[in-house]
């Protein structure tokens, strides 16, 4: 049996989504719970995808595979009280077995706040990206329309990216509204490279400053260059927050 | 030459202000960030009042003594440069010789966030109390008004204090306004015991529950007894908010 759960996690404490050797990770806190469950078997946790070091999640999806048969309630419950309190289960659902959080994604939202004030907020400094110079909103926005729709993202992800094939995404929305003093950055498409979301940030940022232009974008989008786009935005401003799948 | 700053810290990474052996404290990290800019020199730094491991200041104000002589900005400046991201300095001001951060309080305002929702939020998990069940809001509201004016706290401050003398002290505010699932409680007062707002709180959320009643708090008061109040409301729900001295 195949169970799907959401969740939200704060990651200002953990080194990314992904087990590694050495660090704190959400995948190995997960699994080491439900190791316990398990009486000592190991289970192997599959995401929609990875998070960053310090990046955050509100809908997170995950799959596992298990032959313990508990109600979606039993399992929410017995996983939120072993887990750690900035990991917080906000769904279990039972999925068929065909399911596969990362392959049957249809749409992701990822949200990116920056605080747009001269003075840093110390209790922000994890959860927001404080950038204490003057911003051309108006600017920003029309930028935006440019990264609407497919597009081959090279320019704008991580030249350290592995992954192999076609860099060619459609990003549905990319909007950006003024809320008092931030700025909130919406992304939705059908999948993001590594450090997609950052790096467009980043150029969208300079823009608002007036160091490029709007128009420049198509250009940036030719060169299929990693050097060409702005800098990559820190990892704290930046929230999965929604995983789309068919069944919904 | 005195020195006041007016600082803000998110207590959640603190064994407290106050420095000790063990432990990472608000006063041991400015206090080593200035024996730096005194070249190895020890500055004692004094504040209005401790605050506990946990709790969060958004206007504690410190004072020291130092024979730099530096403008205000420039000494802001140095400080937040050199302190780490979770202490920010507000505001520097030269104060007269006579000047002192704790003997020269004339009111304290503290204020306190519940989080009155059932599913926890890991991004709150340190800057608000979670507290998942049913609250009477008129209740602690009618509440409130017992704690005005002038009493003898004893039943609502730590057992373990080791403050001397009188336990009497006046609060000119006490109350609660609802926003969103969220209750926020202000006090303002001369003067405030141990643990006192904490225990007011963990009194007040019993009110809400029904396991008291409001006027019964009077009897309460007579009773100089700290095992008849509530529980101990936890720290991370608590800000200092403001320190107000005569000069204003």
């Amino acid at each position: 049996m195949k169970v799907k759960c959401t969740l939200s996690y704060d990651g200002s404490r953990f080194s990314g989504f992904q087990i590694q050797e050495k660090g704190r990770t959400v995948q190995g806190e997960i699994e080491k719970v439900l190791r316990k469950i398990h009486k000592g078997e190991s289970i192997r946790i599959y995401p929609s995808g990875r998070t960053d070091a310090g990046v955050h999640a509100l809908g997170q999806v995950i799959h596992f595979a298990t032959t313990f048969s508990l109600k979606e309630a039993d399992w929410k419950r017995a996983l939120n009280a072993m887990l750690p309190d900035d990991i917080y289960i906000k769904a279990v659902e039972h999925a068929s077995d065909a399911f596969h959080a990362r392959y049957d994604v249809m749409e992701k939202e990822y949200q990116y706040i920056v605080q747009n004030v001269v003075e840093p907020d110390v209790f922000k400094r994890q959860y927001v990206h404080h950038f204490p110079y003057a911003l051309n909103v108006a600017a920003i926005q029309k930028a935006c329309s440019y990264f609407v729709g497919e597009h081959d993202f090279t320019t704008f992800s991580s030249a350290k990216s592995t992954a192999k094939g076609s860099k060619v995404r459609t990003l549905y929305e990319v909007s950006c509204k003024q809320e008092g003093n931030q700025l909130i950055f919406t992304f939705r498409g059908s999948g993001f490279l590594f450090n997609m979301v950052r790096i467009i940030v980043g150029t969208l940022l300079e823009i608002g400053q007036g160091k490029r232009r709007a128009e420049d974008i198509p250009t940036l989008f030719e060169m299929k260059d990693r050097r060409k786009a702005g800098k990559t935005a820190p990892p704290q401003g930046l929230y999965l927050w929604e995983v789309v799948y068919d069944d919904r």
